[in-house]
């Protein structure tokens, strides 16, 4: 592979020749960074990047003595401009964190730092990762269009290959849906699993810090890192014999035409597989999950800006005015239904999640919509965010208009590594599902 | 009252002087500058303190017009050292954090300054307030006791009258025991009710912010500021006539002489003040809330020090260490039996709170115990930490030494402004449990 073409390359790859010796880090930042520079007038996938620092810091990694070296050497990672960096301002895209700068490394990038990742830059959000408006990133397959949110710039930077990584956040839907839009793997681990230091909380109850990558080798790699681990070890996985849960979900009705299409081709390449397809309808105490959702965010959001809103409301958007102000007049008595209903569900989501391989189910309602105006619906993801349950955004599948549509798999909480197992076999047979990335 | 004595003002009571100009914030700040110079060579309550950085903040405050002020003008508020300020470090009492200079308020700190209050300086914590060793803090009734902790500083401060105001948090007992050891109110209001930005995190799941005072009074004006709310406002409350639930735990075994006999006189005072006290025996289901209370905070902090833990293990306490490392084999199903079983037992309680004008129940095994070694058992303040539910220190009992023996009211979740109510009442009949402050 010529130096040219390094940005193209997995993290694994990429990892794998500098083991070798046969490119550095240096060289490898620099394929990255050239990509950028072509790209970026049309992606704008980055809050902050100082191509400078990149290189020093790649030089820095390339002097480390090989048998100092950590397992991710090298690989860059776009973080979240949520989460706090040593080297460079965090600006939560705020009026009122305007060059902000917090010198020191959120968790989740001082394990990854420590393990030898290149923190390349800070990848956009909407504002505080909390709203759906207000992104300034174009998704990489058609600018026309949204990268999704509010990780949009982690999305669209690892589709974009611009990063092999990236670190995301989802309180509603924003790991997976712009996994969906963008067409690669988002990785949105169990609720806890992974710390949250340093990263700016918009839900307390609902926030969970969560990955980016092109491959589910790949994350493996990170899910080493942050030593996930379930119970047991899994097994590899095989399709053969397996049993998936089908499951619409209560807004079904609110999937577009490719969606359906992902759904309907997946059962049938599973079957293909060797694998069981069957539908699950869930009970019905699970149907007001939307509403419980929305009444837990509301509840934690009204706490988490009070302080922007006393020092600095007119700079703050007006969803979380009117969350601080309990605009819809919300009453504890429905915030804590929200919370214990939830909470009581969360193990019975185990129990009926543990009897397939894995749930699947939409990851959003269709490709990603047309304009930047917004980053669309959250609508299939907000009930397995509140569930805690880990999900995973698989590509492969397509829309009307020839742009990435992925699909969720589920698993029951700290069966995480299971899921990834399960995620690597089913990523490769989704692969026939009509899409692939031309970038 | 002398200016030399300004320090003895309750916040309620400094607030007013200087709404009425008799006093300046200029003033009032170097009467607390000098009692901590007095003071601090026994005491040692502060992590940072500049008195020409509290008394430029103190000059700018007296600078602002009269109209523009805000509700808690020139009230002094110590911060616990976990928590950012913009103008101070913050050390967490971890070698690694060292000099650390995170130039951002917390939330809570955030607010507070917005609504007037004087950033004083940085209060004592165990490392990270994690663990029950490591407080260079004195207990301010007797300098060979521990003042309790994790937020030693906060209440030694404030009992000492060097502040009337502090921030502190919980996970275990860190509010409510050193209010108990220092015979002061200790507030943890309802899990979720306090914004947790920028405090660091041992637990998200048990962690809150909450507050140190001298008088309700002063905590009702910090509860307006922070906005707690209930959905109903609370009628003042009237202890004639009302049921009081005298709760003593599984643990009570552990209760030492000074705490037994608190429970007996408060009971005492309340029947005098007329009204009802029964003994309250929670079902069976609760009686495994200290260990459930450990696997919940083992499994969080094993996720928020892998961080420090890949940087600078040789700098984290063991306690730390063993967590991430997960030395007990704690398993994923046990955790998640933690999990929700608490969460299960959370709205059992509020309904068993519910049926009380409040539970009583003990802050702490006795009084404060001798020498600085450990900060004390946080043994019966864990289970109403994990059920999210409010809690206050109320003081006014003594133990064998004379020193101070506090308990603890409980109401239902988000009846915070129910329980000020209460404990205001409860907080007059309790003067007469026989213990009053020296200092």
């Amino acid at each position: 592979m010529s130096f040219h073409n390094l940005h193209r390359l997995n993290a694994s790859e990429a990892l794998q020749l500098i083991r070798d010796d046969r490119i550095s880090v240096e060289q490898y930042a620099k394929s990255l960074l050239n990509r950028i520079q072509e790209r970026d007038d049309q992606v704008q996938a980055w809050a902050y990047l100082d191509p400078e620092l990149v290189l020093s810091q790649a030089r820095s990694l390339d002097s480390i003595p090989k048998e100092q070296r950590g397992p991710l050497h090298g690989l860059a990672v776009g973080v979240k401009d949520i989460m706090y960096t040593k080297d460079m301002p965090t600006e939560h895209n705020s009026p009122i964190y305007r060059s902000s700068f917090v010198q020191i490394d959120a968790s989740p990038v001082m394990t990854l730092r420590k393990a030898g990742a290149l923190i390349f830059g800070k990848t956009t959000t909407t504002e505080f990762a909390s709203i759906t408006v207000g992104s300034k990133t174009h998704n990489p397959h058609d600018y026309g269009r949204t990268p999704g949110g509010s990780s949009s710039g982690s999305g669209a930077a690892v589709a974009d290959m611009q990063v092999p990584f990236a670190l995301g956040t989802q309180t509603a839907g924003s790991i997976i849906r712009p996994g969906s839009f963008n067409g690669i793997f988002g990785f949105k681990p169990t609720w806890g699993a992974i710390s949250r230091e340093g990263v700016r909380f918009c839900s307390i109850n609902l926030d969970t810090v969560g990955f980016y990558a092109r491959s589910v080798q790949d994350l493996q790699l990170i899910a080493d890192v942050f030593r996930l681990s379930d119970d047991e070890d899994p097994e590899p996985f095989t399709v053969r014999g397996a049993k998936f849960a089908l499951c619409k979900t209560k807004v079904w009705p609110q999937a577009g035409p490719g969606t359906v299409q992902a759904m309907e081709k997946a059962t049938e390449l599973l079957r293909s597989a060797g694998a069981e397809v069957e539908e699950l309808v869930l009970p019905e105490e699970f149907n007001k999950m939307q509403d419980l959702h929305a009444f837990m965010m509301g509840g934690d959001v009204r706490v988490a800006f009070l302080g922007e809103y006393t020092v600095a409301k007119d700079s703050l958007d007006d969803f979380m005015v009117r969350q601080v102000e309990n605009a819809s007049k919300m009453t504890r008595r429905d915030q804590l239904n929200a919370l214990d209903t939830i909470a009581s569900l969360r193990p019975k989501i185990d129990t009926i999640a543990g009897t397939y391989a894995a749930i699947l189910t939409p990851s959003s309602p269709d490709e990603a919509p047309e304009g930047l105006g917004s980053t669309g619906s959250a609508v299939f993801n907000t009930m397995w965010t509140a569930l805690h349950v880990p999900a995973i955004n698989i590509p492969g599948f397509s829309g009307g208009n020839g742009l990435p549509v992925g699909l969720t798999l589920i698993a029951p909480r700290y069966k995480d590594r299971y899921l990834l197992n399960v995620s690597e076999e089913v990523g490769k047979i989704f692969k026939e599902g009509g899409w692939a990335s031309r970038l």
